[in-house]
């Protein structure tokens, strides 16, 4: 297939170029490695009766919510994200969720309303690419596996509708990495920051490392310490939990490419 | 008066004790020095109707609007930025704007609605005495006066009805502490941020450093260069300009005092 090819010979380097390949159908699927440069985004539409509300969620949770652009209502461009940018088939799919049913959707022109509003929530793999530069071994990337997410048991803090347990995704070091990790996380303030746990995975509820909630294992090995940092799921799951009757996210892995370069998440 | 001498011997060093005294009308009037180290915030209450527009604008203009704290509608509590905070005694004076028509007030129990939130927003106090900690002549507070603030040329991030001209604060530094005030607010990410611009007052449409339009003017030494940092009174300008029926701020210079360490401010 021709987008693999590109892929594979890393041909797709500029978001909008990214971006037009899937609006036009010829990209489907995950987004990791596409444009690495450049944040990746994951989205929630919701309509304007609950954005505000929502908003004040990402704000009062800061972590696993840095939100990252918000469209006018109705509007379904993103300026502030990339100038082309049109949200109802920008990304290669979404879940509608109507009535608590979710259907997956490679487009949502069909299902647009005046009254949507666009949240992106910037996501880690932000930091990754700088945790890679002093030379860390991100264990999902050099294991070729999706990052392994955990749902805690800590709570966040609710607004309105919007609650739910903190998820928290889980990368391993050893223990003078780890304090590396923290350091160059610490500077992507805009994409999660630094971690929320170092350590003893039972202290936020989590029973066994090897039975992630979402994405996949990866292996710890000795002297290693788990390392974890607030994930965007946590809004997906806070929306999810809202029982609203119409919203839409897109479908993991499948994230919307900005003109953002990763570097800028790291500016105060 | 047992305030002032409260104030001159430095007593008032608790937020919520600080707090009760205004909340009881002990304390009235501006809150610049006390509880140096504790975040004080700028003030803005509206109609939930307009809050999420409000809410993206500073979203939209995180430097001149970080946004500290948000209420539900409704409740005058702020428990993320202190246990005991009400909202309708907590700040020594407000403004009422009703149609347009502006009244100060000490206290809004008697205006309170069921809909109304209230934002608060960082302020450069924050930063400033991490300037004073690396021995920089903060020249405002050396001279004793308020902080100058000019409207500039530059066009704020509109949303929905909220737009209108980004201010600034300036400080005079010699070209080397210049350098060190960047470094240094540059690590405050939730309270302005960086500078954003140092120079030439032309640039951004301000002819006359000495004719702040808020504020005190303040002495520019021989070599020194004007450094301006993003104001929180530009989302006060941004509200003026929506033209909304009601709306409540703080009078200026009487914040609300956090529980919230200015150090926390530089955390991501």
């Amino acid at each position: 297939m021709i987008l693999e090819n590109n892929k594979s010979e890393g041909m797709i380097r500029v978001p909008h170029e990214a971006r037009n390949l899937i609006r036009t159908g010829q990209w489907k699927g995950q987004t990791s490695g596409v444009t690495p440069t450049y944040v990746q985004g994951n989205l929630v539409i919701l309509p304007k009766e609950d954005a505000f509300d929502f908003l004040r969620y990402c704000f009062q949770n800061p972590k696993p919510c840095p939100v990252i652009g918000i469209s006018e209502p109705g509007d379904p461009s993103l300026p502030m994200l990339g100038e082309d940018i049109d949200i109802r088939f920008d990304v290669p799919a979404y879940r509608v969720f109507e009535h608590g049913q979710m259907r997956k959707v490679e487009r949502i022109d069909g299902v647009w309303r005046d009254d949507l509003v666009s949240f992106v929530i910037g996501c880690s793999f932000s930091f990754e690419g700088a945790l890679q530069e002093v030379d860390l071994d991100v264990r999902h990337i050099s294991q070729g596996r999706n990052v392994p997410m955990f749902k805690t048991n800590i709570e966040t803090s609710p607004a309105g509708k919007f609650s739910g347990k903190l998820v928290v995704t889980m990368r391993p070091f050893k223990p003078i990495d780890a304090i590396t990790s923290v350091q160059v996380s610490a500077d992507f303030a805009r994409v999660h920051g630094a971690p929320v746990h170092i350590g003893s995975a039972k202290d936020i509820g989590i029973t066994d490392l090897s039975k992630p909630d979402f994405g996949d294992p990866v292996e710890i090995k000795d002297g290693e310490l788990p390392v974890f940092w607030a994930c965007g799921v946590t809004p997906q799951l806070a929306v999810r939990n809202a029982n609203i009757p119409f919203f839409i996210t897109h479908e993991p892995g499948c994230m919307l490419i900005t003109d953002i370069k990763n570097s800028k998440m790291s500016l105060s």
